[in-house]
């Protein structure tokens, strides 16, 4: 390996432990950063330190949020009584830029994860039950579509379904089956069996 | 777009600035660094300012120093007669990880490039011709195989020419051809041609 400033080596090895960031990828990055002008490094070196300090997560949806409780929950013209529970933020987020959804979310930071010793106990289950009101309510489960994220809908299904509420609880899937534009041919047999399963009439 | 906190939104907007890194990656990007364990956040805003102060540049190959001298420029065991000469210090940073190289490098900062402004007065070419000594010499041009690199290569073998030297100034340019590993059938015309052009006997 190259004899590099300590500087550069510590940075580089910062750098890589970032996900989807390579050796080759870190080394291009630091001499990017090298050469870039000052003001922008510190901002980016300022804004993550930020990042740890100034997010707080919202006690509602257990979503990131700028004070207690975010700006979705506190948004009146949003429907509090339609729940989709997420995964993580990123989910959301990626919902979000979609636009078009009206209520509210529900981040349970993570799905059932035997393996890597997720249990129930770990995600914020109990506190979506805790929100759940003495009103009608809708609970769209858009945990992904991986072995985990199924597992994890299947359970938050069998919780809700025992509860005693007055109320009625519709409890929803997000629909899976061929992504829009991919062919046929090259969709694996887990993603065309269900795609065949959830057909709908048009 | 979704209302993220405003930290959030700051650091994927300076992260998306970064090369090879995009709005997708750069929001993944964020919500890692919001998840991770403070002590790497810190330690690598830390990293990202150190890079700017205390990293030198060597003022003999302009590459990065610790000092003002680089430790290849200072390591007693390299050949001070021959000069590989190299765009960027990435670019010397991967020749070194080859190994076996026993010369010294001279980092040009860049390459001719009318388009972009960069002459041949932007590069660190009358600082090459400074370093040539008494004595004979081989200089390495290892410019990319891109239009600026060739044009740089050949900009400075003519400036080496016409210096009224004593000593001897052998001139290579670094191999191309065929990449290792690959096929004939998908390499483009321009390799194909370059690697007959550079046949040997074997």
């Amino acid at each position: 390996m190259a004899k590099l400033p300590r500087a550069v080596t510590e940075l580089v090895n910062n750098l890589e432990r970032l996900p989807g960031i390579g050796p080759k990828s870190a080394t291009r990055l630091a001499f990017y950063l090298l050469t870039t002008p000052e003001e922008y490094v510190a901002g980016l070196a300022d804004s993550i330190v930020k990042i740890k300090s100034q997010v707080k997560i919202c006690q509602k949806c257990w979503s990131v949020a700028e004070d207690d409780i975010c700006e979705i929950c506190q948004d009146k013209a949003r429907d509090k009584n339609l729940i989709c529970v997420v995964e993580r933020v990123i989910d959301m987020v990626a919902l979000e830029n979609v636009g078009g959804y009206n209520g509210v979310y529900h981040v349970l930071g993570g799905a059932i994860n035997p393996l890597e010793h997720v249990g129930p106990e770990d995600l914020k289950i109990g506190e979506l039950i805790d929100r759940i009101r003495d009103e009608d309510t809708e609970i769209i489960l858009a945990t992904n579509s991986t072995m985990e994220g199924e597992a994890t809908a299947l359970y938050i299904k069998k919780k809700l379904e025992n509860l005693n509420s007055k109320s009625q609880i519709k409890i929803t899937r997000i629909g899976s089956g061929l992504p829009i534009g991919a062919d046929l041919e090259y969709a694996d047999q887990a993603t065309l069996a269900r795609a065949m399963e959830g057909r709908r009439e048009i």
